[in-house]
C-alpha cells in the first residue's frame, strides 16, 4: 500500500516531474540502433517521458534527438528531409543540426540573422551495444553511459526487442522485481525461454511458491534474494538486481541466454520494455534466436512495422482456455513477456496502489518504492545517486543452490560477479 | 422537461449515487446463464451499474460475481483459472471462492494468516428462468426473485437476449415506457414481430397514432393505459406496465409471442437491453425462433463473440433509405428493436431533459420519472419500496378492445392478471 | 507568437464566442449542391462552427438547415423522413418545414394547439455556383451572398471539392495566406497543378524562397504582395487576397486553371476545406478534371462515401520516402493539398502560438490576424465589417513580372480586376 501522493509521485515523469526530474539524470534507451540504420535515413519519432522527440542520422552518422515540432510554426519534423548534415522541416525549409543549431532558414532574406537566434531542443546520443542512448537531463550532470553486460559483449551473442506496454512504466518495472510471480504466472511457460520443464529449477520455482526475500541496498540500487526450498539441507536462492533508475535483470536457468529489461516511460500510461538476452561465452544460436523471435520467451511478437504485440488488450492478449487448462500458460497467454504484460496491463494504465493489499512476498518491491524515493529527495537536497558510476553496472544475476545458514551474498559472491574473461574470451 | 439535478439524479448509478441506491435494493439479471455453461469454466466479465465484475460459476456449479480485479496487486481475475472451488488470479495464484473468501494464497509462508484477512467483493447470484442474476445491495435487504411470467414457463417457451445499447439505460427504458411511438415508429416494421400489417392492432396503430394516456400507480410501479380510437363504440387499449426499477413489458399483438424489456445500467452512457419473449400456452416454434434470430423484432442481431449489434452508431445502424422510402420501415432500419435503439442513442449517451419538449403522449414517461424519484425518496427515508415482493411482478400486459365508458382497468381485469394455469398445463 | 489569450479568441468559433459572433455575420459554405441532388432526397448532416445541423431539400426544392436534433426527445433527425414538404422524425412523427416550424405533431391529439408552440432552430440557405449556403448569424444583418469569380463561371467552367481536414480552421487558414512555403513544401510538386516545372513561375519561386511582403488594409480583407527576385531588373511578384472571413486566393500559374479556397471551422479541432478551381475563359478540359480528381492538386482523394482523405494522420499521409528523396515532394506526401494539409495537422489541433517564432516571411500572417481581431473589436462595436459588400468579392489574384521601383499595386492593377467580358465572353 502507497499513498495517493507517493502513487503519484512515483509514476509522473513529465518535465518538471519529481520523478521525470530522476530519471532525466540517466542515460536511457531510446532506438534500437537498427531504426536509423545510414546516414540521412528517414527520422523516427520517438516518445520519452511525455516529451514528443525525433531522431535522426545525419550525413555524417552523427545521431541527434531533437523536439519533434519545428520552432517556426511547429509543424512535426518527421516530413522533414534528412540530408546534408541537418534535418529540414518540410513547411519553410527550416534546418537543425544533431545539436539542435538552426544551419539554414532560406525563408528569410540571406543578410538575415535571424537564424542565430533559433534553436531546438536537442539531447545528446550515444550508441552502444546495438541501442542509440539519449540523455535528456542538465548537461552539467551528464554521467557516462552504463556498462552491462548484454552492452559488452559482440553482437552475435545479443538479441535486443522493445515493445510497446499499455501502462506506466513502474507497474512494468514492480513485475521485473517480483520474483515470487515466476512461480505461478510463468510456471506453464518457462519452455519459452529455452528451459527444460524438468530442470532443477523449474521443480525449485514449482515447490515453493512462497519465497522468502532479502534485500540489500547498494550502490546502483538493490540486490534482491529470493529463497525457496529446495532439499532438507539446501535453499534454492534466486538473486536479481534493481539497478536504478529502471533496470532489471533476470536470474539465469542453466543453459538458456541471460536476460534483463529496461521499463521506460512513454508517458504516465504506456512505456517501452525493453528485453536483451545474451550468452556471454558463445554466439546465439540459430535456434534461440528463432525462439526468441517466436514471441515465446521475453521477447514480444510485433504487429509489422510498429511496437505493437500482436496479442494486445483490444484481443484480450489471445487468451487461449484450452491451452490455460493444458497448464502450457497459467494465464491461457503465449510467451513468457506476454503473460506479464497482460496481466500488468490488466490493472489499468495506473494502478491505485492505495488499494493494494501486500504481503511478505511483496518485500522487493516496496523496497524499491522506497529506493526510487529515497533517490528523488536526494536529488532534491543535493544528494548523491546510486547507479550513475558505468562500472556499478557490471554486476550480474544468479540463481544458484546454497546450504541453508550460508548468506546469499556471501554464497553467491562469484556468480554475482561480471568476469570479463567469460565474454572477452569469445 | 426535468430539472438538470432531477436529470442527473436519474441518469447516474455509480456506487454512493441516489438512484445507484435504489437499484441496488433490487435483484439484477447479469448474464444469460449460458454464458457460464457449465463448472470450472472460463470467467466472464460484466459491468454493471458502473462496477466492473467477473462472474464464474465453480466446480459444484455455485455461482459467483466478484470484483474483476484481485486485491492484491489489482490485475484483473479475467486472467485468471476456474478449478478446484475458486477462481484464483494468473499473476501470484491468490484464489477466491464464490463468496469471496480468499482459500488460498501460495505466494505467503503456509503458516502465514495473512489470507484471513483478505476477502474480495462479492454479490450473491441465482439462476432463474434462462438469467442468473445478482444482488449487489446491503444483504440485510435482499428480497427475493421476482416472479415474472417470461421466468415461469419452461426453457421451451421462451427466448432471451441482451445486448449494449450505447446511451444511458433511463433513456432506453424510457422508450419502453412510450406507447405513443409505435404508431409512428413502428408502423412499418411490426411485421418483425409476427404481427400481420393488416392485423386490427394495426390498423388502429396506424388509425389514431396520439393516444391518450391513463396512468395508475400500483404496489409495482406503474399500470399504463394507451387508449386509441378503434372505432364508434369502442377505445383500442394497449396497457403495459413499468415494474420497478428496470422492466417493461409489451402489450401483446394477437398470435404473437409477448414480450418485455429489462434496462440495466452498463455505466452511465451504455445499457444492457435484456429482451425476452415467451409464449405461455405452447412451445415457440422453430420459425419464430428463427425470426428472433433474424433481428427482425425485438431481439438483436449480435456481431459474434459480442454483445454488440451489427448495426450500430459506427455505421448508421445500415440506414437503407430505400426501405424507409418503400415503408418497410420508417427510420429506414431493419429490425424493431433497432429502430428503438437507433433513435435512442441518436440522442446522445445522456440526454439533457432540461432541453425537452414534452407533449401529453409523454404522460407515462413522467409518471415513470416521479415514480423513480419517489423510490429513490423512500429509500433515503426509510419508505416503503415497490416491487420487492415477487409476486407483484405476476402481472401480465394486454391489448384489448373495450366499449367507450368502460374504464381500462376494470375491463381488462382478466387479461392483466397472470393465470397460472395458463403456461402450468403445458 | 500570440498572446494565449488571442490565441484562443482566434480560434474558438462555437456559439457565443467572438469569433464565432464574426464568421455568422457571413455567409458559409455548408454542402456541395449534389449532396442533395433532388427534392426529398436523404437529409444529409453537417457540423459548422460547433453546431450539429441537418440540411434538407425539401419536395418543392426548398433547402433547409436545421437542428440535427429533434425538439421532443432530441433524437436524430438524420433518421428522419423527408416527404410532403417537411422532415419528419422517425421517433413520434414531429415534422419540420425548411424555416423550422412544426408542421405536424401527430403524437398529440387533432385538437391541440401544441404545435404552434414547437419551434425548431432554423438557417436560411442559397443555393449558387454548385454550392449551398447558409447563414448563421442574426437575421437583421444578413448581408447578400458573395460574387466571387469562381461563382459566376459557368459549371463546365468548375470543379469543387470538400474535405475534412483535422486541425482549426485558422491553422489551415494561415496556410492559404502564407506564400513563402510555396518555395518549399511545394517546391516538387508544382506539377499537380499542371504547371512546367520549367515555366518561369516555378524557377523564380525555386531561385528565391525568402519573399519579402508587402500588405494592404482592404475593404475586403488584405491585399498581399510576395514579391521574389526575378533578374536584374524586375521582381516577379504573386499577389494574393485574404477575403474575410476565411477564403483566400491562388495566384495563377500560366495556362493551368486559377484556384481558391474556403476554411471553414466543423468544431474548433476540425475544419471543411473547400477547394475550387476554374478557368475564366473557357470549359475545363477533361485532362485537367482528371488531374483534380486524382489529389495531385489542390483537390483531394477521398474516401468513398465520406469527405476523409485517404491520405491522413492515422497513415502518416501515406508518405513515401523515396518519392520524398527524388525531390518529387519535399514532404514525400502525394499532392500539392495534401503536403499543406500534412504538415498543418502534424502540428496538433490548435497550435499554441505562443510558442511560435515568427520571422519577416510570415507577415502576411501576422496581418491576417490582426484583421481577423480587429474585426471582432468592429462587431462588438457596431463597426463596419469588411467583404459584406458582395462585389468586394469580384477581384482576382496575380503573378507577374514588374520592373523594380514599380508599385506592384499599380503594375498589377488590371490583374487584379475581375472583368466580367472575360468569363461572360464563354
Amino acid at each position: 500500500m502507497l499513498s495517493t501522493k507517493d502513487n503519484y509521485l512515483l509514476t509522473k515523469t513529465g518535465p518538471g516531474t519529481s520523478m521525470g526530474n530522476l530519471l532525466r539524470q540517466y542515460w536511457i534507451p531510446a532506438l534500437l540502433a537498427e531504426e536509423l540504420p545510414h546516414p540521412d535515413c528517414p527520422p523516427v519519432r520517438v516518445k520519452l517521458l511525455g516529451e514528443e522527440l525525433i531522431a535522426f542520422r545525419d550525413t555524417n552518422g552523427k545521431l541527434g534527438i531533437v523536439d519533434e515540432f519545428c520552432p517556426h510554426r511547429k509543424v512535426s519534423l518527421f516530413f522533414g528531409r534528412n540530408e546534408d548534415c541537418g534535418l529540414r522541416c518540410a513547411y519553410h525549409g527550416w534546418k537543425f543540426d544533431t545539436d539542435g543549431n538552426c544551419v539554414d532558414l532560406p525563408s528569410e532574406p540571406p543578410e538575415s540573422k535571424f537564424k542565430d537566434k533559433v534553436k531546438i531542443k536537442s539531447y545528446p546520443c550515444e550508441e552502444r551495444g546495438g541501442v542509440i542512448w539519449t540523455y535528456m537531463g542538465p548537461p552539467e550532470s551528464k554521467p557516462e553511459l552504463p556498462e552491462q553486460e548484454w552492452m559488452l559483449v559482440s553482437d552475435s551473442q545479443r538479441y535486443i526487442s522493445r515493445k510497446i506496454q499499455e501502462c506506466n512504466f513502474f507497474q512494468a518495472l514492480e513485475g521485473g522485481i517480483d520474483s515470487s510471480h515466476v512461480s505461478i504466472l510463468h510456471s506453464g511457460s518457462v519452455g519459452g525461454l529455452g528451459v527444460s520443464k524438468k530442470s532443477n529449477s523449474t521443480t525449485f520455482l514449482a515447490k515453493d511458491t512462497a519465497p522468502r526475500f532479502e534485500v540489500a541496498d547498494t550502490d546502483y540500487g538493490l540486490l534482491i534474494g529470493a529463497r525457496r526450498e529446495a532439499d532438507e539441507e539446501n535453499f534454492y536462492w534466486r538473486i536479481t538486481q534493481f539497478l536504478m533508475p529502471f533496470y532489471t535483470m533476470i536470474p539465469p536457468f542453466a543453459g538458456a541466454p541471460r536476460g534483463g529489461h529496461a521499463w521506460v516511460p512513454i508517458d504516465d500510461e504506456n512505456c517501452w520494455v525493453w528485453s536483451w538476452s545474451w550468452t556471454p561465452d558463445r554466439d546465439l544460436t540459430e535456434e534461440e534466436i528463432q525462439q526468441m523471435k517466436s514471441g515465446a520467451g521475453i521477447h514480444p511478437s510485433l504487429i509489422p512495422g510498429t511496437f505493437r504485440t500482436k496479442a494486445n488488450k483490444e484481443n484480450d492478449f489471445l487468451i487461449d482456455r484450452e491451452m490455460q487448462k493444458r497448464g502450457e500458460s497459467f494465464a491461457g497467454i503465449f510467451g513468457v513477456g506476454m503473460e506479464d504484460h497482460a496481466v500488468q496491463v490488466s490493472a489499468g494504465p495506473i494502478v491505485d496502489r492505495s488499494q493494494e493489499k501486500l504481503g511478505t512476498s511483496d518485500t522487493a518491491i516496496i523496497k524499491a518504492r522506497q529506493c526510487l524515493l529515497k533517490a528523488v529527495k536526494a536529488l532534491e537536497n543535493g544528494g548523491k545517486l546510486p547507479a550513475l558510476d558505468p562500472s556499478s553496472h557490471r554486476i550480474r544475476s544468479a540463481s544458484v543452490l546454497l546450504p541453508k545458514g550460508v548468506p546469499f551474498q556471501e554464497g553467491a559472491k562469484e556468480a554475482l560477479e561480471l568476469r570479463e574473461k567469460d565474454f572477452e574470451a569469445v
